[in-house]
């Protein structure tokens, strides 16, 4: 990891207790658990139409696509958070906290994304849907923010450049959910887009990855 | 960790098997399940009323504030018991097992808020709540009796000051959940109420932790 | 680990691939995840008598028994596979196979739970839970022999007597379940008092532990 | 791990973020939870015939059987996702979807189960379970490929004939599962026929395997 742009901010060491193994354990089961549920929603059918099952597969479509949209959001979370973990190297209390917040919403993910799936319609659905997303972004936001303020919890020699960086990505996500929030009181159809869209652009190659591999030269 | 209290019953090394990765593993598991199967409770309701999912929030925000109780409070024993495995370091049977009776009410969480959720008026689901956690508690306390005494799986100059201010810490909960099981033969909300501020308490900044960021100077 | 009983038998190295975490951490997550299934068998009642759920105690009190047995059961497992993985330190394909044997009949154990949860006193549910819980044991044993048979996938000097030891200690378990399919056409409730016995016996202090501990001198 | 087959397109080192452990946890996660939520579908009868349980044997026989062979298949896609993971330690952004890609397909087991469980003899049901099966052996080639190719994430010096003969290996699994999807039009039962096969053949001890234990040496 460069260490060439200490600041003089910067700590000679970070303010915490070295090993986040079972931070990211006990993350890694939530998102597990989290994304495997998913299937529950996709309940089978109590019966079979006289033409089988492949009938009942218009019907799944919007139901296949919302799992597979909350799939990748999911995936996303979890992508940021690993990629937030390999700069975070040390904990303290506030950041076990901040951590659990942001479980909270990744572990609701599977009743909201079952709600949506059975009353797409709804307003509040949907509402509910982006603002637990929303929250954990700003959970997330918060984790790098309290981690990297005067280099807390990070390596003394962290670009800064990288840290603003990621400030902006993970910000972005909150505030495209905020924007759903706005639209869904318009279309609930557009606002349904908007999810697909932010999971593209999230999981579309961009130049903030370009400086995360940077930091790990060949 | 600071090896300058050693006391004259401290041993040279502790009697137990090194590696306690594993005893992680399992009960990060135990703690990511039950805190998602939390989730199970809010159930997907049968049928939108005419206005919208919106009239049914009323409705559902006792169980919403009880999910996020329960959900903090299996955070504050998950952060317990992550703290107090960066001092346990090794283990031998006893400590497997005592281990394995904490897990035996961490799991029963869910179906124990499902019950606090639906008969929420009942004495005996605010009892069985209250006990499991007053049990969980003394099930840590008695691991961590059993890894200090001696000093018999703790690294030999752990200070003894921070042994009996955690031993005070962790007894604080099932003191205070035997209350509430007293309490709630006066009154269900009230015991209610004293749920929220156990758990708003051990979230709170507090000396002990200063204690415990101490044994990892800068 | 005591190197000191080399045999002529013994190889310089094992034959094997180094690196045993994800089968541990695999199998944690099958033990987690159907330990914690358990509490789903223990349903939330669908209506709560005139006197309160406290009258739903007598009848609870059989189903909780065996949550506990069955608890109880599968942590007997999980340190019977935990403290061989401190011995099996190689793998091959071989032992990947017979543990995800093993672990077949350990995720079988919340279906087998609710089953004789539901139906105590017919002789089938009980036969299937005795017969799970026996190919267990049996897949454990398999496992030990052949990770120790001409020292395969365990340390050069590990103390013949210890491998002959647990070979005793394992086998112990299915032949146990094995009378216990037997009594059941006897007696069911005198089936069920040997799973009891089982669970106790297993958990009580042992002889055979000692020489575990002994392997890690202080 | 053999350095001597270095061939003029290797490059030094990976291009590629060092550690792959968290990959492999919240894999093995959802691996775990599969396999074990597979229960759930054996469910347990609302009630018991006269004769007993036994009676119901008969009928839950294929139940079992499915349960049995989609334990195996998951468990041989577990093997080999392990087992590449002893080659791939370095990963990317790219590396990271490839992987969430087949967790998705890995994760809609327990639901694909269930259908064909219910409804076995409807071919929309036999094809979405070989269908799924044949994306996640697909995703499996895509993340070998991605990983090989120009040596980009494993060991510069990794034998060019191993990861060859690994290609065929994998890409075997999915050209079965498209010769499924093409049987079931012509019997049903056939094709499950066909399912049992594919896991008695993955299971079977192989040449394959014996190059996987050569980059081991003793």
């Amino acid at each position: 990891m460069s260490e060439s742009h200490q600041t003089p901010k910067t700590r000679a060491r970070p303010h915490g207790i070295p090993g986040n193994e079972r931070i990211c354990t006990f993350s890694d089961g939530v998102f597990a658990i989290a994304i495997t549920l998913l299937v529950l929603e996709l309940q089978v059918p109590d019966q079979a139409p006289a033409g089988g099952l492949i009938e009942l597969l218009p019907g799944y479509l919007p139901k296949l696509t919302g799992h597979v949209i909350t799939f990748a959001i999911l995936g996303i979370y979890w992508v940021a958070h690993h990629n937030m973990f390999t700069y975070v190297r040390w904990h303290d209390r506030v950041l076990l906290w901040l951590n659990i917040l942001f479980l909270l919403f990744v572990a609701a993910m599977p009743f909201l994304t079952a709600l949506i799936a059975r009353y797409g319609d709804d307003q509040t659905a949907v509402v509910a849907y982006a603002g637990a997303l929303m929250m954990a972004g700003l959970s997330l936001e918060l984790m790098w923010w309290y981690a990297t303020t005067d280099h807390r919890l990070v390596a003394p020699g962290l670009d800064p450049k990288l840290i603003s960086l990621w400030h902006r990505r993970i910000l972005l996500a909150p505030a495209a959910y905020l924007l759903a929030i706005g639209l869904s009181f318009i279309s609930i159809t557009a606002t349904k887009g908007l999810f697909l869209c932010i999971a593209v652009a999230y999981i579309a190659p961009n130049p903030w990855d370009r400086y995360h591999h940077q930091q790990f030269p060949e």
